[in-house]
């Protein structure tokens, strides 16, 4: 049995491969959540704060693209992931593995990137690595970081509660889109740009405003994914509504033509939560207040039983389905 | 201008870039000791204890060699990256990029060796992420961990004093010559095996014993380079007893064969200390008790000055430099 690209792409082929080799660790809790939870971080209690720890590695092709780079996503995935845990961002390392023959020049641009990344959000990259390949070894560049944060009271994907209010915080799709139709060279008019961005003073001021029982961001696998995931793990029901699905015009006409779901697709910017029903307006409101936040919408309702549903404008009802892989590789 | 082999190599070619480039960043401290120091890990004081972050990735090639393989180097490196720094290893985070075709029972092997490692210091993989290249993107499969650890009191590399004594914890150059050896396929009757182990349990054994002043793991750029940033950033002389030097005799014939020094090249096994006088033969009894520390020597002393000094039987001097790179690259 070998590894193919649909093991990578974090949707139902990716699970498999996680379940049954990348996961079997008997060594896998340090005290709190460990990877048992597949989370998006682990929460390791220390002293009278937790500990959150996560990491992602990132191979994006071309590393520059409309609206961010490979720096800016290596910072904004692992702060985002760190956030979705409910924790402050404090520390990230950044391991580099770079080609021979890179250009420096480029490089001093990803690390400016990083750093401006970092400033949107107060952490700071403490410690690293680089590692040099042979020329052909590792096709320019990868970058992974991992990241530390504290809180005071984790947030996981899995406390979705029957009554619960489904929020996203910005329009879907925008970061799978963006890659693709500017790797295809595509010309919309209006060119779709990545929603991109560190999303913790964003998810800071939602937790201030009200009670957020689950968070997950829609990183590979798009939407789709994310939400299949949180239904899942907490037992429960969603129901989407799908006209109030926030998708740019743009994205929409290039999904058409490339036939891709921008459900489906990865956001790098975005955050989908379960929020108890008292508090939505409120949490809805913070999170608009915030200008990664303007687009945000209240999309859907938690009930009991399961599977994500898709509710159309004419009355019908259908399946969202975590997709099989995602539809191109390298997107992140 | 490029990225060259020798950037990766962790010698004096590798030290530019990393301070004209790599750690260019303005968030680089949260509070303790950051990027600043180049230290094995960075610092970040938290409620009553010290929090220490690391992170290494591992490129080995092969991925199995005579006394290791990739796993087993991804779990040591991090660990001893947090033991030099005094920190007790808490939790890892684990990040494959691995190339499409790549084998999967390979992979379990890699994990249970991890877990094995993993499994001698106590600590556990907390999470992960996992990227899939299509085919000739990444040479097989590249492995990132980070770690966690706590410490009440950090140990630097740049603590050295004067009057210190330098202990090393075994021989050395096993690593990097078990590594040539096998590539070149050498049969010199006895194969020599790296020495790849997660040295926490040894570290904690020798930090009851005495009082430490500094600590470092003779990776890349093997024991010339440690011992040459310990002195430089200590702003100390130390001085090397070559006799005193533990080094096999198969090491010692290799390196003759392949006309490379063995105290240039890698260990994944080892530390180089500086002891108070006084605490020297405690803290050495706790590191022979050990079995890792079997073969573990006093080698020198420090004093006031600069350089590294080798002092010869016949009593002759020569200076201990950095190597400029590393002699062959993916070692670690
Ligand atoms: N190689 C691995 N070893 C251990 N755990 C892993 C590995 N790869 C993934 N995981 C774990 O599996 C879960 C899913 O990983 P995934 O990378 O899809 O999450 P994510 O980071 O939230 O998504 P994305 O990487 O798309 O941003 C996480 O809990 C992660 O810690
Ligand atoms: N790409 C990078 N970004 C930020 N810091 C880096 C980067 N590469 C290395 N560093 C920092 O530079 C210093 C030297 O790194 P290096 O990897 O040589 O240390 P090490 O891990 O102790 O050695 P080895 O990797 O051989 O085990 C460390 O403080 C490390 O945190
Ligand atoms: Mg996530
Ligand atoms: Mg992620
Ligand atoms: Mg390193
Ligand atoms: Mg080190
Ligand atoms: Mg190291
Ligand atoms: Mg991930």
């Amino acid at each position: 049995m070998k590894v193919n690209l649909m093991h990578g792409a974090g949707g139902a082929v990716f699970s498999e491969l996680l379940g049954e080799t990348l996961t079997r660790y008997t060594n896998n809790n340090a005290g709190g959540i460990g990877l048992e939870a597949l989370d998006d971080g682990a929460v390791i209690p220390l002293g009278d704060t937790n500990l959150v720890f996560t990491t992602d590695s990132h191979v994006v092709k071309p590393l520059f693209f409309p609206g961010g780079d490979i720096g800016r996503i290596a910072v904004s995935g692992t702060v985002n992931d760190l956030a979705m845990m409910g924790a402050r961002p404090i520390a990230l390392s950044c391991a580099m593995i770079i080609e021979e023959g890179f250009d420096i020049p480029t490089l001093e641009r990803i690390v400016a990137s990083m750093d401006a990344a970092l400033g949107e959000c107060g952490a700071a990259i403490v410690t690293g690595d680089t590692k040099v390949l042979e020329k052909g070894a590792i096709d320019g560049i990868a970058i992974n970081t991992a990241g530390v944060g504290v809180t005071e009271k984790p947030v996981r994907d899995c406390g979705l509660q029957p009554g619960d209010v489904i929020i996203v915080s910005g329009t879907i799709g925008d970061h799978g889109m963006a890659i693709m139709t500017h790797r295809e060279g595509f010309d919309l008019g209006e060119q779709i740009a990545s929603d991109v961005a560190p999303l913790w003073p964003l998810v800071k001021a939602a937790l201030a405003a009200g009670d957020i029982h689950a968070m997950k961001d829609p990183t590979r696998g798009g939407f789709s994914n994310a939400i299949n995931e949180m239904a899942e793990k907490s037992g429960v029901q969603v129901r989407i509504t799908e006209e109030d699905l926030p998708i740019r015009r743009s994205v929409r006409s290039a999904s058409e033509l490339l036939g891709i779901n921008p459900l489906d697709v990865a956001n790098e910017g975005k955050v989908v939560m379960g929020v108890a029903p008292e508090d939505a307006q409120a949490v809805l409101a913070a999170i608009r207040s915030h200008p990664q936040g303007r687009d945000a919408a209240i999309i859907g309702v938690v009930k009991e039983g399961k599977s994500v549903i898709l509710e159309t404008p004419i009355g019908g009802e259908r399946f969202i389905e975590p997709p099989i892989g995602d539809p191109v590789p390298r997107v992140c």
